[in-house]
């Protein structure tokens, strides 16, 4: 069995080395053009080249959670695609929101502002019960996100396009309870995955379906925000704030007014890394299932997007 | 059964009116000097003569959970003082301390730092189990406060007076097991009780003993930490940081090196608030319960301080 790795811009050797030694049964290389043909792949990102010359592939294997960059190829006819499922995201995803949303019902940027010019100050304490927090999308990330929310005891709300029963969460689903999803909630979290329906899903209708004074969190993908209409909504003072970590365009190109919107707190797309041990182990089980014919978790179905 | 209200620096009256309504029975009325003989107080920070004058004082309900200014006054002898055990305060305590620990694991001052320049920066993502968490004192905040940060898969340290078990804190207890407590700790959070037994914990013997770049958070009372000795550890680079929402005196004076320290995060006493109305109902269920002889939860030990 032979297994080739290829990144665009992320280091082959310590995966290689990784999956070398969680399977010693096979061939790992990383992949360089003119390679031999390989049985498995294990990719971020691959250039059209690589696909194209390897139409024996059964099994893609996407480090990330997020396939849109692979679905915009061609893929080998016979390659099931597989993509991470947790791989240690799953928590990181879920401290990383929770932090953004206490940091916004607690007014923590406001009080670290009056500390840096020296004052005292009171905020009358808010109620949880006014911040209901809906996440749309509710796969593997988007449900231990809303436990996480839901552990400090605000009202969750998850949207998902097929309906999903889960413990402690309002759910919603499809285009026709969007609407109502929508108005329910003040803090709005994606964790969609990006097809052509939720491309610009955070457009200036829908955001302004939220209720007063919403706020916006988005840790999905930067297309699935229209940028200059949450500006506007922030501008207007329809929207509180946002917390963005993903965006049309990596790094954000520095003339982009995000950098300095006052409402916008911004990250460099770090809410959820893919750490690499737990995916190499996480791999290499999918990988040796796959082969034996076993059913995996985590298949892309191509034709719906994730 | 007449009950009187009376408060340092707070506002009685929305109190007298919710615990006219929770009691419509009682005689309710904001303490003023030379008022008749009540069976119960409600009470936070209270002047000596309220007590001098109150001989007869069968409960004392302290709105807050931490007695210790109460503890310095001369009480009535046959009082029970009772204190708040959660009254709301346990989930804003959790999420105050998940959000500084999550934002001090996850570098988010450093991206933020980062952003406000313009600079799309990357960090190499920290491994969770060198983070482990010590919290001091497990009582109900302290119980709630592990619970939370176990959430986010933290290694969870606790260590208490008297020995305790909790499902997945490793526990210790006692003077004798303090120093391997601080010695497996790297995050440190206080949420002891204030008492002569615990007053300068945190001084600079205990805290050279955490695990290098150590970090504090305080959220229990200023008198806990000596000052100095943080800031000389911080200055030394023995510890990386510490957020306090908690001083020695309040609020904290404007020359106080604290406000502008680059490695402190400070708040003003803002980590969780006494909620009027969760409290009143407890407040309301206990007196009652002590009135018919029943043993409630929350009885202070006046010599334990406590």
């Amino acid at each position: 069995m032979r297994i080739h790795v290829c990144f665009a811009d992320l280091k082959t050797e310590p995966w290689v080395e990784g999956l070398r030694s969680a399977l010693p049964q096979a061939e790992i290389q990383a992949w360089t053009p003119g390679a031999a043909q390989a049985d498995h792949a294990v990719v971020w990102a691959p250039p059209q080249q690589f696909l194209d010359e390897q139409p024996r592939l059964k099994g893609i294997f996407n480090i990330g959670a997020g396939v849109d960059a692979l679905l915009k190829l061609r893929l080998p006819p016979e390659a099931v695609v597989v993509r991470i499922d947790d791989g240690g995201m799953a928590v990181q995803m879920a401290e990383f929101v929770c932090h953004a949303v206490i940091r916004h019902f607690r007014e923590l940027d406001g009080y670290e502002a009056d500390v840096k010019q020296g004052k005292w100050s009171f905020r009358r304490p808010r109620e949880r019960s006014d911040f209901p927090v809906g996440i749309m999308g509710l796969g593997v990330l988007g449900q231990r996100v809303a436990r996480a929310v839901g552990h400090f005891e605000f009202p969750v709300l998850g949207w998902s396009r097929m309906p999903k029963a889960l413990p402690k969460v309002r759910c919603f689903a499809g285009d026709g309870q969007f609407g109502d999803f929508l108005a329910a909630t003040r803090i709005l979290v994606c964790l969609l995955p990006l097809t052509p329906g939720t491309q610009g899903i955070m457009n200036a209708k829908n955001l302004s379906r939220l209720k007063p004074d919403g706020y916006v969190i988005n840790v999905a993908r930067g297309a699935h925000l229209v940028d200059d209409d949450l500006i506007a909504l922030l501008d207007s003072g329809r929207l509180a704030g946002a917390t963005l970590d993903v965006f049309q365009t990596e790094p954000l190109p520095p003339e982009h007014p995000f950098w300095r919107h006052p409402r916008i707190a911004m990250t460099p797309h770090t809410s959820a890394r893919t750490l690499r041990d737990e995916s190499i182990a996480q791999i290499a089980g999918k990988l040796l299932a796959l082969e034996r014919g076993e059913p995996i978790a985590g298949v892309v179905d191509v034709e719906r997007g994730y």
